[in-house]
């Protein structure tokens, strides 16, 4: 079934707001969360309401925080999200980042003491408006192996940045590091297919074409997959960088330590930081250049890869960002698609907070 | 044969300085090469001799260049890198980001009308004696192929990271961004090898085990292969990352439009900007929190990685940088090996300069 967006909006809002938080955070969960569901990722749309609202009833979560920068200078402010739902802890950090930019030229904030804040997109695209380059990382829970390990360390720790453009719809990339999420290893798994090696490794080591392997130990390999021959050392780097930043220059719990973010798993023994970090970047265009000169020249950067000849006429080269609009522009028009599955999750849900079902 | 790294850097110092480079310039150069060198990475190092005369022979480089910023804000600057040898223009421009970073809490510089700047890392690390986190990044000739595409548009463009730490030795991330670099391919190609899938194209976009292949227009792919089943275009991401960094916020050429660096090879026609771009950060740790209790935290991070279960005995988990310490700390001691073909390369262009031979 479909619904408008407005409505899953407002339907949203009004859940979180059953369940304790003041209009305001509410919205913001449920804007984050419907972004996700526009821009066809629903992995990280209304599916995670269920573990949101499990994490706020075993108290895991603080639905009345007061999420405040408790370090700064000019260009960087270090905020304690004070345990509250990831997007209302991102949402003011990515604002403090452009208030930053707007008297620095650049604004970095590193934000501890958070949990998981839905598409790391979200944030980075709130610079757009304000003709800034917008960034956006966090860590998350281990499911990934380092090179040469068999252990799981990292998280999938995702990498968004948005570039502001001219006439083009803006350069949005939003990706985990990692070559394949969690999500479509499950789906994979019980469709009963295999995954090509370079995906993922069971839990010695060894290379797996079993998505389901995770639930055996296995682990999620690096981009560029195991070993180092196609440059697993590479995306190793990459996804590690995103651990770091995120949590050592927060203060919050790095790789094995970032707490679950779902209620039915326990909380680890082990704390080296203050829950889950991110890490925000915002970036004043007309620090470098007149904004108009960077976004033409960035126009120009998108019409010649994207009319660059392809090697299979079924696939053009695209730019970061296309298929999610393209998924975006049909759902703000034609309603956004919710699986019976979900649905039925949200009834119940509603049914448990008393809240007019969707 | 094997040389004292003293040795060959004030004999490389003394080719610049008598290619007509200031006796201050000369000295960065010749560091930088020797830093590559000593680190393991001979194609950034003195076989780069060759080319970077050839380039000033043929005034395609400028030797007494005056390397400035262009535009400032408190934490950010642009700056002209008149054509200078890349190491110049770099390491000026590293500076100017770490001077900004005391002030504003960061800084960032982005370079326009450069060259070849060497290795990546070396810029990168600059920033660890002022306890800061250093980035580096810069573009390069078009070699690697999108996702899906069947042309060359995007270089090599390398990511470097230092990170300071308290006891273990620091974090140094500094590589490609592609799963396999241009020297690495060649080297494979003299000896008759074949590579797997996943590392390079032919010029029609389809897959190929050829490492010669880029002689006849095929191309490298992007981290995590052709198509996106392992994730090459979210290596596609990383790589075109680096090229709008160094080069559409510098406004120097990107993509497919980056200057040769070799002086064989014709000037483009078309130019999109001024020379080759890079990119630098300086962020101050303490700009988030006290620079002990990160590098401590940077420790346990460490320690917990480098102490994982290894899926294989032969290959213990590293920290990047591990390896390119090993080999310094072996050459600092027995002396830095130097191939005939490049000894003999160096000897001619001595000859032809008139410096004393090595």
């Amino acid at each position: 079934m479909k619904f408008h967006h407005q409505k899953l909006r407002r339907f949203t809002q009004s859940l979180f707001e059953a369940m304790g938080c003041p209009s305001a955070d509410a919205e913001v969960v449920a804007d984050v969360l419907i972004a996700a569901e526009l821009r066809g990722i629903p992995s990280h749309g209304l599916m995670r309401v269920k573990d949101y609202y499990a994490m706020v009833k075993a108290e895991r979560i603080n639905t009345s925080p007061q999420v405040r920068a408790t370090y700064e200078t000019p260009s960087t402010a270090t905020v304690d999200g004070d345990n509250a739902l990831g997007p209302v802890a991102a949402k003011k950090s990515m604002q403090i980042a452009i208030e930053k930019a707007k008297v620095a030229g650049t604004g970095w904030v590193a934000t501890n003491n958070s949990n998981h804040y839905g598409i790391a997109g979200y944030y980075s695209m709130m610079a757009l408006e304000h003709d800034m380059i917008g960034i956006s990382l966090t860590n998350a829970n281990p499911l990934v192996a380092p090179t040469y390990s068999a252990e799981r360390l990292l998280g999938t720790n995702p990498i968004a940045v948005a570039i502001p453009t001219q006439n083009e719809p803006p350069f949005i990339a939003d990706f985990a590091t990692t070559p394949i999420a969690r999500g479509k290893l499950a789906i994979k798994s019980k469709l009963g297919e295999s995954v090509p090696i370079g995906l993922v490794q069971d839990k010695e080591g060894s290379p797996s074409s079993n998505p389901g392997i995770l639930e055996q130990g296995g682990a999620i390999l690096t981009l560029g997959g195991g070993g180092v021959d196609l440059g697993g050392h590479k995306g190793y780097c990459m996804t590690a960088l995103v651990d770091i930043f995120s949590s050592v220059l927060s203060g919050a719990n790095f790789g094995p330590f970032v707490p679950p973010q779902v209620a039915y798993l326990p909380l680890l023994e082990q704390s080296v930081g203050k829950g889950l970090g991110h890490f925000f970047g915002a970036i004043r265009i007309d620090a470098f250049r007149p904004a108009v000169e960077f976004k033409k020249s960035m126009d120009t950067w998108i019409h010649t890869f994207r009319t660059s000849k392809s090697a299979d006429f079924a696939n053009p080269v695209q730019i970061p960002g296309d298929n999610e609009r393209k998924t975006e522009t049909a759902y703000l028009k034609d309603g956004v698609p919710v699986i019976s599955k979900i649905f039925d999750e949200l009834c119940e849900i509603a049914d448990a907070l008393n809240v007019e079902q969707l």
